[in-house]
């Protein structure tokens, strides 16, 4: 009796959820030490020091009835202020607080640009392997997902793009760095993209957004820096959120920054102000804003889920595991050593290993390793790897 | 370039929320003094000194990954069960931990309970005068609103709600104590409703559930309390929120009870906690469901409503608004002095009132107040309710 889009839904929900709860059984029946639980992207490292300074700072120096009351449903101007300097310290980006919206995390961000901008029957183009939360946000608008195959390497796939554009494209969801392949785009790449869609909109007359989902900005390894994409195409929207950055995912905390150089500027930001109201968000939680405006340029110390990815893929390598070595993110996305993805993860359970089928990603044949656990439990695992790949050897 | 359906909202964008705005232009204009502002449901009141003790508590007590992490789409368990606790302790409710799901506020929480249940075309009564919001959330799962009209004395119009009743209809939402009324139903008008959608029930073979959005709970006046609905009819599904009863609107905390007693309870269940995730809030957030697992009981000093009030209403009725008192809430809901409720509005400005046309509530010919303002400001604008109505009578 529930309504056939949540029957859908239901049936098919998240393999990932699906895969942590077995994690957490699997942990009650063989002991903690015996389960390698790489199933879900919640963060292994505490938040930095200065985010409890700054929570004790809010309690003991904010007005009470201002902090915990409503604001404008884009938030607090001292956050989005906040929000918008960082964004011009760190990427001379000239935005003004009036370019934010601060969002119930970056999946409250995607929703209100995904409502802002989508007719039902309007095409929202997703790079494989992708985010499969991706799918549910644009059936939520009655979007149509064009799904692009994954490239070898993981890149983007603009042959692919170029031949399923069309009039009704809307945007394009780019996700780098990339969960779960860990990819991050290089500006070359992103540039042919922005070239490709330039020439398109021309074409058919309409706007085509890229909707840039950047929750892993910040975690990048070999000292590369995520290129900054409204810098490169005008008709970009970011999405935020200190999910990962600051390890806070429980908190729902992020924002969208809409450039002024996006067309239908003032359309849109109205659109997602009263977005964030009617989808029920209201405004990001206030509490949070004001931590999140003290504290807008720190990390956790992500250097350990580089050198989890260290220790992970020389591994993986050694054993045999074809594997484009991750470049950002906490994810490892290797091939499966048989065609079957789900057998394969099923069969590693036998070795306490917690892993997802790359099907749930669009991208079959895969796995995604989360290692954003603790280093010992990464070292602790490579056995049960090893033994993983070895029973498809004999 | 926006979508259609963003298009319209934008257009007709919340005339509470814009006269609220007027109302801080108002102040800038005239000075604060000047200026009696009763548009917006913003609680006056702070948050009892509970709430500042159980946030450092949290802060100092909880394990830092726990608090700040992922946990079941639902909430913690501890939150959960607090909250069980609470509704049993009470209401008798006969709660468990697995029949809550906490939620972005009551907004999220309404949001999440109509995807789950409603199909586009599905129909979704709601009894005017209404909160605005309703017809967007119907609209967002593309239902049918079937609007009731108001009663004399604000009460549950059973004869209209047995005439429009269908096989298509979902469910009803029920706003008791009801903003913008401030109107409580009684128990027995509760029980005429509950014969009658039992009745409907049979005869459809359909299951119709009543949405009991109920943040206003804790605020009733005269020593009178708001009935437990789901004691009345076993086809009730709760959302609460905490935004009113601790003035805690910006921090979007709340969450819904599912009685074991509902039709199909299981799927309802699975079905709102995917809906949590896949609307976008994932999760009610963290540090706020562990600081309302102390304070559950908990409500600030809410007697000032009630004494706001009686200097209100009193006021009126000598000046001669023609007015239903309200039993609860922060809301008065009086007659406008003439038939053009917008035109009242906008005239009363002159004298510093800024006050919501019943037409935003689906009730031409009525005007709202919401008087959670201090007691002072309820004072010093009985002059300008005298003025607004006197230009009429010369």
């Amino acid at each position: 009796m529930i309504s056939q889009k949540m029957k859908k839904l239901v049936e098919g929900s998240s393999a990932i959820r699906a895969m942590f709860e077995e994690g957490k059984k699997m942990i009650a029946e063989r002991g903690e030490e015996n389960v390698f639980d790489f199933s879900l992207g919640n963060p292994s490292i505490v938040p930095p020091d200065t985010v409890k300074k700054a929570m004790l700072d809010v309690i003991e120096n904010e007005d009470t009835m201002t902090l915990h009351g409503y604001m404008n449903n884009a938030g607090f101007e001292s956050t989005r202020q906040a929000l918008a300097d960082s964004l011009n310290k760190r990427f001379n980006a000239g935005a003004k607080l009036g370019d934010i919206v601060v969002t119930v995390g970056a999946a409250g961000g995607l929703n209100v640009a995904l409502r802002s901008l989508i007719n039902p029957g309007e095409e929202v183009m997703i790079l494989a392997p992708f985010f499969g939360e991706y799918t549910n946000y644009i059936a939520n608008v009655d979007g149509t997902p064009v799904i692009i195959s994954p490239m070898k390497d993981f890149g983007i796939n603009i042959t692919e793009i170029e031949a399923k554009i069309t009039e009704k494209t809307r945007c394009i969801i780019i996700n780098s760095p990339n969960n779960p392949t860990g990819r991050v785009y290089t500006e070359d790449e992103l540039k042919s993209l922005a070239d490709l869609l330039a020439k398109k909109q021309k074409e058919f007359k309409t706007s085509i957004y890229i909707i840039a989902d950047e929750p892993y900005r910040e975690i990048v390894f070999g000292g590369r820096k995520a290129p900054f994409i409204p810098a490169i195409y005008p008709n970009t929207i970011v999405g935020y959120s200190f999910a990962k950055s600051l390890s806070l995912p429980g908190e729902r905390i992020g924002y969208i920054y809409l450039p002024k150089s996006v067309d239908d500027y003032d359309n849109i930001l109205g659109a997602m102000t009263v977005a964030n109201r009617i989808l029920g968000f209201v405004n990001a939680p206030s509490f949070m804003q004001k931590v999140i405006e003290r504290v807008v340029d720190e990390t956790a110390d992500i250097s350990v889920y580089e050198d989890n990815k260290n220790v992970l893929c020389s591994a993986l390598k050694e054993y045999g595991y074809e594997l484009n070595e991750p470049q950002g993110t906490f994810y490892a996305f290797p091939k499966s050593p048989i065609e079957d993805d789900k057998k394969f993860c099923a069969d590693a359970k036998e070795y306490g290993l917690v892993i997802v089928p790359g099907s749930s990603f669009g991208a079959p044949g895969y796995f995604r390793i989360a290692f954003c656990v603790k280093p010992e439990k990464v070292k602790a695992s490579l056995p049960a790897f090893k033994k993983a790949i070895e029973r498809y050897k004999k």
